[in-house]
């Protein structure tokens, strides 16, 4: 990949995307989310990808403030990798991709729960604030209206 | 990039990503999600990317069944790329990654609306079937019981 920037994007899905849109990044946070990984060798084990590619996402991804390395002591490469609170808000995404598969791809291994009472969960499109479900083709994007000074 | 699958990987979200993971692609998607793009020369005027790589991520796109080619006769190179009902519900990925650079990168340019009313409306994870909103720290991800025969 020649680069991860998208120059000339104004738009906060490019600039998601500069941080995590990388070979590689999403699988990373799909195994922190929800396999509770958080050591070198976790991610290595699930993702089989060369070391040096994987340890440039790991420092990308507490460069980017998603997550958090935290020294366990003794060798000096006993480092864990936690996710921030703008790390775990990443779950609608990796979902959203997750649900799109399942759907037009073929049933994947996991479903999702809420952890309180086991009921399956999903993501959707809401009106705000009444919470009702809105179908994609009914969504539009219109430019944010200037903030009033 | 050295290549777009991720052998090894039996999960949804890793399958998409093998789709539309690939650089710029999920940009394009952007544009034909919300702007309503369908020529080359709009895409192209929007991203501003190499000619080659631009032809090559929407022929991938038609080969995946995500946008359907459409001659418009006249000359030969007078396609056009329209989203297939797949493609159209990539839509909540593209929201939600937004919606995470608007809280975590500060507010883009766009804001989301249902088209019928103009409602704001966002990404949810919802339990099902009743649509209750569930906090992202409380879903889990559970191995998909085995089809019974």
């Amino acid at each position: 990949m020649l680069g991860n920037t998208y120059p000339g994007q104004d738009c906060s899905a490019a600039r998601t995307l500069e941080l995590v849109g990388e070979r590689w990044t999403l699988l990373i946070l799909r195994d922190a989310l929800f396999r509770h990984y958080v050591r070198y060798s976790q991610f290595s084990a699930s993702l089989g990808i060369a070391t040096n590619i994987l340890a440039k996402r790991l420092e990308g991804l507490v460069a980017a403030g998603i997550m958090d390395a935290r020294s366990t002591g003794g060798h000096a490469d006993h480092r864990e990798y936690h996710l921030t609170e703008r790390g775990q808000e990443m779950k609608p995404i990796i979902m959203a991709l997750t649900e799109w598969g399942d759907k037009w791809l073929g049933p994947g291994p996991v479903l999702f729960h809420d952890q309180a009472d086991g009921s399956p969960v999903a993501v959707r499109i809401c009106r705000l604030p009444d919470g009702l479900a809105v179908t994609p083709s009914d969504v539009i994007a219109r430019r944010r209206p200037p903030v009033q000074s």
